[in-house]
């Protein structure tokens, strides 16, 4: 049995932004999750907290947290590398709050700098640090295990360490553990496989994400494989921009829009109203000119007689 | 439980040209096929037998079956709109005939320009001039059920009326039947009860393989689910050229690039060197310029210390 309603994450602001040079101007970020939200989209990962330094393309995102907190209904969720992002992310209002730990130590120093046993401490120093808020201020928090489909550096990675890390990210404090798929290697019977080993060690209520890439046009059906596991929130990016820019040859993200379409044509309920979520594509076509934007139904349309999901049905709470 | 050996029909050299307005040189046809052969592919359907004045690009498809037909053990497919293309495809020695009959009257009427009770009658009398043949020279005779995912005129066909004609063109005297997304308006749902309700009608042995496209950017999805329903041979073409070039809207077949990538994989036997494959693309620029070719897998490569299936493993006969 596959559940009805999906919870999409899009991501495209956050994963999106950061694999892109250009800047995208704070109003243009502001106008894109405005849409999305109004479309039906629930989750936005708005930003990630990393030293503007690094990412100037996310410079801006304690103001953003703060601009889609003010949108009703909206689960507004940021990355964090580290304890200080997440006090940032904290004091801005997060909802949630994800800290990747790449399963591959070579592309966790590469991309983190930080070892697995540094990275393990982050994460409960921020878990101490949520205990600590008032109830009302405590967000969400989610360790991602990535490139636990496989790394550049390293190849495959061994089970037993990535259902170690997945044991050690709880026992640090996380509320659940994410799997992501960095680099694009994944396949339908490996995602199925991971999530039943992983779930196997943390528990089916603590595995209910995934992370998938399009780097070799799986994406989709990658997602399908995670839906017949049970999961019930697919990332994805609006136009499948983004991917991963410290994993050389990986890029695209799960396209929002060929996704909600998949879901909806399955007759799965995403809240989402998707003549809308097309129309948000413009504004990132006229914020990000040149960049090229990804998905196939954009421009085939939706098929003669398609029924889009009703509206009016209230989803359920996820 | 999946099957571990699946058959790849390669269509590229009939729906793929058929819908470019270039001819490509029968020379490169010839080093196109044979290379696909090469590398391993062991169906490909190399043309269509249609007046040349409808289709040019296909009009040397009795050369072109001679030709694939030197090549050992490969399966040469081709397309017949009707009786006098079966009989030019008997002539000319094809291993495998394929009827289309679109499951829409509207699209048929565009389409092939016969209502559903003339392409019966098509069907009957190729029947009766395939069993008139010594048995080394009869062809294998699939009348496939296109527009069943819905159509561009139409939009979707009543299930009773999909069924009917399945029953009638075994009646008439297939040996199976095949499905057809002509339309790009497949999901997976959708894939998985037509199979079911297609084989409720037809028995599992006369419904083995399917073609769908990408348009929508579902295809390896919906390859996926018709594989959860033991479906043995996939469509796909090179580059992923081709789709209907009579239903509005409709292109782009499945990749067979990531195809064989995500079956590999997924650790299921395709009998193709997935590395050799990936270098017959040069072929199709070469003989195509300007034409765009799709795909991931060829520019994002192959996994680090991915595995390619081994090639010395000898396959089920399918």
């Amino acid at each position: 049995m596959m559940r009805t309603d999906i919870l999409i994450s899009e991501v495209g602001p956050r994963d999106g932004l950061q694999s892109i040079s250009a800047v995208m101007p704070t109003e243009a970020k502001k106008a894109w999750i405005a849409a999305e939200a109004a479309a039906g989209v629930r989750e936005i990962e708005v930003g990630s907290f990393v030293p503007a330094t690094l990412l100037p393309q996310l410079a801006d995102t304690a103001e953003i947290v703060a601009f889609a907190k003010t949108i009703p209904g909206l689960t507004v969720a940021v990355l964090v590398p580290n304890l200080r992002g997440a006090e940032a992310a904290i004091e801005a209002g997060a909802d949630k709050i994800t800290l990747p730990l790449s399963v591959s130590e070579s592309h966790s120093m590469a991309n983190l700098r930080r070892s697995h046993g540094q990275v393990l401490a982050e994460a409960a120093a921020i878990a101490t640090l949520i205990a600590a808020q008032p109830r009302a201020k405590r967000p969400h928090f989610e360790g991602s295990l990535s490139t636990v489909f496989g790394c550049t550096i390293e190849g495959a990675i061994p089970l037993r360490q990535i259902l170690r890390l997945a044991e050690q990210l709880m026992a640090a404090g996380c509320d659940e553990v994410g799997l992501s798929d960095t680099t694009g290697y994944a396949d339908p019977r490996a995602v199925k496989e991971m999530i039943r080993e992983v779930r196997g060690v943390v528990g089916a209520n603590a595995l209910t994400g995934i992370h998938l890439h399009n780097t070799r046009g799986l994406g989709l059906a990658n997602v399908l494989a995670a839906l017949e596991m049970d999961i019930e929130t697919i990332d994805s990016s609006l136009g499948g921009i983004g991917g991963c820019p410290f994993a050389p040859g990986a890029s695209g993200n799960v396209v929002t829009e060929d996704l909600v379409f998949m879901l909806q044509a399955m007759g799965l309920r995403t809240g989402i109203d998707l003549e809308e979520l097309l129309g948000v594509r413009r504004i990132l076509a006229d914020a990000l000119p040149g960049e090229p934007l990804y998905g196939f139904t954009p421009d085939a349309g939706l098929p003669l007689g398609f029924v889009p999901e009703p509206a009016s049905i209230p989803l359920e709470t996820i």
